[in-house]
């Protein structure tokens, strides 16, 4: 209990510092500085990503992977012409860096398929966000906060209708404490945070507001998408028996705990304000 | 002693069927044909890079991964500026086939990183040989076989310096056979290749002949990264226990066998095209 109470603190003081900091970020820094934000917590997930799926053994190549991630994420937003040459070129470093660093031949196969799926994960998946700023203009902290309440409040909205509704189990064998009146939940909340969001933004001209079905079309499918982000990292964190992603954020977990579900459904703000939206 | 004289037989047979069928869709077909062919390579690279990292489990998974790679190399070569959105794309439908098709929950960060790693090394770094062929026009067949002169040159010098010189080993273990001498042989034959083709190509005005110094900045790195993209199939190989990577063509054994180091060398080849020569 004692122990319980105090994680709770230390919770609440890490989003009342994290939180204005973030705002801060997001609305008085030029995008650039966004995209430090969101690459910054790719990094975090990358080196996450490697420590869950090949625990200890060669740091070097964790290191490594960071560091390619973090060159991809910024090529991706600052000379995305220069995309495919990236990934082909992080590719193979990746390999010629094991092909001479590994320390267990019959991991390695597996330490490069975790490396490589990191990089994408961090350093491409979660930066089709920054993207999404990039190409938003004078609206991009808003399309921020958009993803991020969408993406989080369905978590809250889970929680609570799980808590209250919960019968049937979602996906035991991959999460055990999910339940389908819970998801429903989460879709339902994302649905009102896309609208609250909506609302409340469009008080600023830099918002366009949306119409009502472009609200349903933006935040169903991210919330879904959030979902399965959600389950794919349990999975993952499951089949190496680990529980938290890391502890970089006190109480909170790790970077990855938090952002798993964003990961997934950022390329979806991203093509949806691309397509919808512009 | 017959057994061997029979592959034999076969491998030569197979070479008089593929070479003139390699030759003819190159040079008779548009360039979609070529990419055609890359792309089937590329298809055959992933199942068995697959096959490798996962053995027999999960066929499901390594056919969508298959199908997954042909989708993101259409895209790469027909609307490259999709390319970011399909990478994420193609990441999540692995995660998510993953997530509800796995058969064994220990294995299965394995089967993911593996599975997207497949599709990088067939869907996306050997993909830039097409794009190579797209961009370079009515000389894009000639840069085929000049990245294939280059590359498979290089294994010819090297199998016959490694047996007249080969003293001293190479990287023992990963690949006990190659020597430095074999490397350094190979090196020599790629530049030798370049030197050829380019005279050779020069009858044709669709070539634009290259300067010496061109020649040498194009082969060098290119037989460097093939012979890295050699080891790192090796290595991947030694891993599992494996010898063949498939038995796709009749006395060769698989498609990666053949393409490991064609594949490590293509991004070279185009980004030296799109600087050095466009």
């Amino acid at each position: 209990m004692e122990k319980k109470r105090s994680n709770l603190v230390t919770r609440v003081l890490t989003a009342i510092v994290a939180i204005p900091l973030l705002l801060a970020i997001i609305f008085m820094a030029p995008p650039w500085g966004t995209f430090l934000l969101v690459a910054f917590a790719g990094m975090a997930s990358v080196w996450e990503y490697c420590s869950i799926t090949y625990g200890d053994e060669n740091r070097l190549a964790k290191v490594v992977s960071v560091l390619v991630a973090a060159g991809i994420s910024a090529v991706l937003y600052f000379v995305s012409e220069w995309f495919v040459e990236a990934t082909a070129v992080a590719f193979l470093l990746i390999f010629i860096v094991f092909l001479f660093s590994y320390d267990d031949q019959e991991r390695v196969s597996h330490q490069i398929g975790s490396s490589i799926t990191g990089i994408l994960y961090g350093g491409v998946v979660l930066t089709t966000l920054s993207l999404l700023v990039r190409d938003a203009g004078i609206a991009g902290p808003y399309w921020i906060l958009m993803a991020m309440g969408v993406t989080w409040g369905s978590d809250t909205g889970a929680y609570f209708a799980g808590r209250a509704f919960g019968k049937h189990k979602l996906y035991e064998a991959v999460s055990p404490n999910k339940t389908i009146e819970g998801s429903l939940g989460g879709i339902a909340a994302s649905i009102g945070f896309g609208f609250l969001f909506n609302y409340l933004f469009s008080f600023d001209a830099a918002w366009t507001s949306l119409e009502v079905w472009q609200v349903l079309v933006m935040a169903i499918p991210a919330n879904i998408l959030a979902q399965l982000g959600d389950l794919s990292e349990s999975l993952i964190k499951r089949a190496h028996g680990i529980k938290d992603s890391g502890n970089i954020l006190p109480g909170h977990g790790g970077m990855l705990d938090r952002i798993d579900g964003l990961i997934f459904a950022s390329p979806w703000f991203y093509i949806f304000f691309t397509h919808f939206v512009l």
